[in-house]
């Protein structure tokens, strides 16, 4: 369980494809998984992800823990149960969400206290008691409790590790169920020498994988490079890394290029909502008057469901009219689109020309 | 074309199978037709609405003259095109919306003038207006302009239909494409001498259908079954027959044993908005808290998407989250509910035991 093969590595970069072995399935690396923050990637059915090949989905233990609850979700079979999705799941620990979400918090050395921002009650999260909420969801990929620190407070966040890497200890401990991989979060905002001591720590234990948290944060695209290719030639080659909130296209080619095998992000579902389209090189907003009569699809090359049959004049006018389609083919869009992008990316590290490949999507991002 | 072939009769009530011929395909009848006001089934994908054996859809004059405009769905290739239905569809005139929805109307003997209810804009419809309208959106069936009065002011239905039936003979007259059947609609309120005179009138002109307007407008169920008992014998057997606006399942069977063919209705798609999922006998409202942990499909002898995979405790969910993919699940199901009904209908009707089936079936909603 948990292995993770090695299937080819490019040999001039970090990229490499590899497959993770999980109880629900085998994930073919590098990937990007939809995240489906309330036990459903919004507006889409297992099916629609199913059909656009979607492996891996990723949902929130901040937010199932809320609303239904996680021992809900657990008497009701668990999550793939719940959700319908008979792929791997990851969930995170919550922690991130208590600390973009939650209100009046009070961190302190064993956990954090918080009111939910839904209806205001008040409760309680521990490394053990992510644990024990992880379980009870049973998703196959579980992430350690973790503070995600602002990424350029050197005193904060040098502070933050001191109680992080405990919690991960906790966390081990804590821990039960023999057919979920519980990955570390390594943090240290944009300083490498706290981004190698994070690793080193969590690399003497030998975890299943490795995540890199708190980038995607407010951090320059520069900064998140940076951090990448200080950890890069650290972290150890026959481990799964996830590369944490990461979901524009040129970050997951970046990321890519300095050997991160997992990723995952609202983006294409939050644009979708907001009437914009995934193009290589940019974005369309279906809002704009140009599209008004537009018989095109949104990309000629689109293999979706979407881009095979709907005008961007046709999608303009479900936007302006508000209708739910709207969200629904927009959504279906913009997932393909990076799903696709994971593909070719494969696809050009199995055929040894992931370089070039890399080189020519960034030059239409730049 | 627009050949109405009857399949078989059930010898003891009026209903029957028919097999209404049209450009785009043959309607098995009797047939509901789900609503895509604005062009879209709301939250059902054409793919979706395939899968669950619609054949014939309904859009709205009204809605989609005022957005995007006529035009320009004639200049995508029309409504099939642009909307990517491939079978039939079938318009409305625009004046139940125009008396129901615009502001600020006013009738004379010529036609309305109202006010959008988007933004307030004047226009004119007119019987020649409507045909031009749906001539550019290309509907196989299209309906004439008409003013739906309130069903029980017998002095105003009197004087309405002068008006009506001289509208009539204009959207005749106005008609140019032979690819589109043009149904007249039967008014006349609840009142028997007004429905058979508006009826005579039309069937003098040898129409490729028959409409019955003005029901489900707030008369009550004896009322409408009185006015089907009063047209049954005077339509013609050899004309499809539409019933306007008619969904809940009992009046649909109470429709067909009186010799309707064919139906539309928002209902299945607006409770599916409002939380609500039909079953037989009835409705279950999924935000009520009996079904927090209730691991059931909606209906356990329903063979739709929603009911094959989630269960009441998932779907209540996605309701209280206010999640997209709600609307999409309880959309899928409450119109797979009535299309389901119907070729329940179709293939009583063609055993023979239809007439046991409606009396089995009314008593569950007595």
């Amino acid at each position: 369980m948990f292995e993770f093969e090695i299937v080819c590595e490019d040999g001039e970069s970090g990229a490499r494809n590899g497959r993770f072995h999980t109880p629900h399935g085998i994930i073919e690396t590098p990937v990007f998984a939809p995240v489906g923050t309330q036990a459903t990637v919004k507006a889409l059915r297992p099916a629609d992800l199913q059909e656009m090949g979607a492996s891996l989905i990723l949902s929130n233990t901040y937010h199932l823990y809320l609303r239904p609850g996680d021992e809900l979700v657990r008497d009701l079979g668990g999550l793939h149960q719940f959700m319908q999705w008979p792929g791997p799941i990851l969930t995170d620990s919550g922690g991130f969400q208590v600390f973009s979400l939650s209100r009046s918090r009070k961190l302190d050395a064993d956990g954090v206290t918080f009111q939910s921002h839904i209806d205001g009650s008040r409760h309680r999260f521990t490394p053990e008691r992510s644990i024990a909420i992880q379980e009870n969801l049973g998703a196959d990929i579980i992430m350690a409790f973790d503070e995600c620190p602002p990424p350029s407070d050197y005193a904060y966040i040098k502070e933050s590790l001191m109680r992080t890497h405990p919690w991960l200890l906790r966390c081990l401990e804590a821990k039960r169920r023999s057919d979920q991989a519980l990955f570390g979060i390594v943090q240290g905002g944009i300083f490498p020498d706290l981004r190698e001591q994070s690793a080193r720590f969590m690399m003497a234990l030998d975890l299943p994988g490795y995540a890199i948290g708190g980038l995607a944060v407010g951090e320059t695209k520069a900064e998140m490079t940076a951090v990448l290719d200080t950890l890069n030639p650290i972290l150890p080659r026959h481990k799964p890394r996830y590369l944490m909130g990461v979901g524009a296209p040129e970050d997951l080619v970046n990321g890519v290029l300095r050997g991160i095998d997992i990723f995952d992000c609202v983006l294409p579902t939050r644009l979708a909502r907001h009437s914009t389209a995934m193009v290589p090189g940019g974005k369309l907003n279906l809002r704009n008057a140009q599209y008004m009569r537009d018989p095109q699809p949104i990309a000629s090359d689109c293999a979706c469901y979407t881009c095979r049959h709907f005008s961007r004049a046709y999608l303009r006018h479900l936007v302006l009219a508000n209708e739910i389609l709207a969200h629904v083919l927009l959504t279906t869009h913009n997932v393909h689109f990076l799903l696709e992008l994971m593909r070719q990316m494969r696809a050009a590290i199995a055929a040894g020309t992931f370089r070039a490949f890399a080189q020519t999507f960034l030059a239409n991002y730049a």
